[in-house]
């Protein structure tokens, strides 16, 4: 149980993501009180999401139970629960329960959704990757999709290639780790496992509005990234802006592409926080804050990660990766115990950038880390020990590193289940 | 891609349980064309459903793709569906989905669910745990209930007691286990993660209708398992009938016991294999047959496992368990094989009784080979010995292994992850 000491400066942080999870850590056993309100229980390594979705890792390998990573400091809480408003004047943020969590300082890191630029009705047919239950929802249409061909009655070529066509837009990291590791999946399963199926049979496309893969890397590594997904099976194309997605067919001009398995992965949307905290939002929904990290006109607000457009002391815009929220989140607390301590803010926020890594398919990989460009298997060897590295807790480095060792000896996917839904195609 | 070749014979086994899993196995290689048809993608270890329930295992470690498990042969095919009916006349299964499958032998192992005698209204309120989603369904419920008391308004150690009953119905195997790995995640969480609530506050409850635990088990045992249960703070409740369940109590008799959490554990009744092959049910719905393993009347149709009340060689039933389901399912793979050869029969069916285990918590577990009776940390050694043999693959072992030695350390239990619902109490 928790002593609540009435003159401990209060911080309340919402979000458990990078952002919210490395600024809690930075402020344990530091003499302040620490609340982490988050609407899930468990922190989840999102890069990793698209593993989950391709059956490569099961849910519990990329995702750990908040409560067990902050155990440790007693004058840390843990409540589940989704905010509905901060009450600035007040110093509470009100909880859709109705609870009420008073601070002294305060930390929004409530991160981003996907956006669909105004067409939110493609959403049920083109759900991204964001949380646990969507990743599983992938997995289950991708592995049902091929089940249904199984059994199915489309007995031409064509016809089963039409319906084992898996699209996935957006040509970011995301999008090309997930076009990826779904030729890998589609196509090893169909030529390995199934009867009336083969890898002929299955179409896995990547649709990029840019004229290259992979914007935030160097052109060079883009070009390799393209390389490596067309020697995996993938069909990828540039410049395709998507003009409509229907429950049976992707748009891209006039060209219509039939399929049933569309995965969104071309852009997001920063939470409501600019409504919580009335001010105004950048086009993408973000807070514009400057490099103390703090929402106009509050010294006791801070907003990090992708909820925020933070603009660093050398006057870049810090990118929407989970170094980035790591770092600002660490900073958010020095600033936090400097308050409270009466002393002298630090200075300003500079985001520092180690290095960009993608991964394509099971033994490719680009990174760049400014001096030094790699891609192919070195790049996929350090990709594979940065990851491991980087997940939280020994358990998980340890259930991953062993599964990922498995699957490239094997090339079997030990988390290929369908769950959820009803399981079962006779009823779909 | 297969061959069919159209003069081998054809044998349809329906259900990718322990029995039709094992006659899928045993034919294999053999000669003939085997089809299996599951509502799942998955074989499930279900003996260990309650780990996963209890978030000791995540549901990847007790489940294999049945595609996978079976891929090495050419001659074996997978069909994800439901049955809808089968035509005897015809020698056809016919699919939900409109698909028919001919065969020239049928082996039905469609297992069993839960039953409610009769009070089918207690479902909702009351789930059974048979599947990966009912397993997920508890586990979430378990954890939902912790969250929502550390931040609820339960004031006083009485109200948040009641809020944090859990129950368990059913004193067998299932409820003996489930209660045990129950009171230790909820017991030793609250007091190891939570701030506001502490192990005083939980409640677990095992009410059975009998007058000793486990009994399938000499009486012995039944006291050990009790003691056990008891230690852990579990209150056993024994010579106590449900009368009643609502969203919000369990009635035994006039006495009602607050609690939204209640598993359960107390019954099954088989699938309708019955009404598809036209033959009498006996009262738990189960297709009486003889040591052939035959449906009534029938030479190509055998019913197996949970499906099955068998009366064997030796005048016995044999019971409800895996190793009576595996040894029925390679009985009748024999027994096909020698049809599809023009051979004799094999010799009746017998059950080969080798012991039976039921684990309590973390190191306790009762064992009864007939000669030998164990009890506490031996047995519970036996227990782990068994059940990573059993599993399915050497991944699953290797995983599972690991887990269990990790929890065994330290205590935590790595698959605490609240999926599924919406995953938030905040809408909840």
């Amino acid at each position: 149980m928790t002593t609540e000491t009435p003159d401990r400066h209060r911080v309340v942080i919402v979000g458990a993501g990078f952002g919210g999870m490395a600024a809690a850590q930075a402020l344990m056993g530091q003499g302040v009180d620490v609340t982490i309100v988050d609407q899930r229980n468990h922190h989840l390594f999102q890069p990793l999401l698209y593993q989950v979705a391709t059956a490569g890792l099961s849910p519990a390998d990329i995702a750990g139970p908040i409560r067990t990573i902050l155990k440790r400091d007693r004058h840390t809480r843990v409540f589940l629960g989704a905010v509905e408003d901060v009450d600035l004047d007040a110093k509470v943020v009100r909880l859709v329960n109705g609870a009420r969590v008073p601070f002294d300082s305060l930390v929004v890191a409530t991160g981003a959704a996907q956006s669909y630029f105004g067409n939110d009705h493609w959403r049920p047919f083109a759900p991204g990757v964001k949380t646990l239950d969507d990743a599983t929802r992938v997995r289950r249409t991708i592995l049902l999709t091929m089940e249904e061909a199984e059994t199915g009655r489309q007995q031409s070529l064509e016809s089963r290639r039409e319906f084992l066509t898996f699209v996935v837009v957006g040509g970011g990291p995301t999008g090309v780790e997930m076009a990826g590791a779904m030729a890998e999946l589609t196509r090893h399963a169909a030529e390995m496992d199934f009867h009336y199926i083969s890898s002929r049979c299955v179409r896995v496309m990547l649709v990029h509005a840019g004229d290259r893969l992979l914007p935030s890397f160097p052109p060079s590594l883009g070009g390799k990234a393209m390389q490596s997904l067309e020697k995996l099976g993938v069909e990828v194309r540039l410049n395709a802006r998507v003009t409509d997605i229907t429950p049976f067919a992707v748009h891209i001009g006039e060209e219509e592409i039939p399929t049933t398995t569309v995965v969104w992965a071309a852009g997001v949307m920063a939470s409501p926080a600019a409504a919580w905290l009335r001010v105004p939002a950048d086009p993408q929904g973000r807070v514009r804050v400057g490099a103390d990290l703090r929402a106009p006109g509050r010294d006791d607000v801070f907003v990090i990660g992708d909820t925020a457009a933070v603009t660093d002391a050398a006057g870049k815009v810090a990118p929407g990766v989970a170094p980035a929220a790591k770092q600002q989140g660490q900073y958010a607390a020095r600033a936090i115990l400097a308050r409270s301590r009466g002393r002298r803010a630090p200075a300003p926020f500079r985001y520092r950038d180690y290095g960009n890594l993608a991964t394509i398919g099971r033994q490719r990989a680009v990174a760049d880390f400014g001096w030094l460009r790699v891609s192919g298997f070195p790049a996929w060897l350090l990709w594979c020990l940065a990851h491991i590295y980087f997940l939280v807790g020994f358990r998980n480095r340890f259930v991953v590193g062993a599964n990922w060792f498995w699957n490239y000896l094997t090339f079997e996917r030990g988390a290929r289940l369908i769950t959820g839904g009803d399981g079962a195609l006779g009823t779909s």
